[in-house]
């Protein structure tokens, strides 16, 4: 796996659990299809800048860098 | 504009005049098209991570996060 999409999957896998949501309800809250934090977490897909936002705007992060953690 | 690609369009533009790069050369450097820095710095595109990630890389910062400030 790519390794910036894996330490993406990772980071989001992590903050996903600290805010008690299943996939399904991280999708809904960011009005993405159901399959998307699927895709994200398996590292099959590398997100845009604005599903980086609503994704961290969802787990309440304090910015979306916190998805971003491990990579430069 | 939409706020977020603006404040990355600011950040992008700033780091970008920092490592002393031209929109083609900073282009060049990320195999991108010679367009696309343009557009993300008119705020007209959302980048993927990738995107980001190979941006920093090219201006040898120390984390794409750098091209999120401002952005929660």
């Amino acid at each position: 796996m790519d390794p910036v999409r894996e330490q993406l999957a990772n980071n989001l896998r992590r903050q996903r659990h600290k805010a008690g949501l299943s996939q399904e309800r991280l999708a809904e809250l960011c009005e993405l299809h159901r399959t998307a934090i699927g895709l994200l977490e398996r590292g099959k897909r590398s997100p845009r800048l604005e599903t980086l936002v609503v994704l961290s705007r969802a787990m309440e992060l304090s910015s979306p860098c916190e998805l971003l953690e491990g990579i430069s």
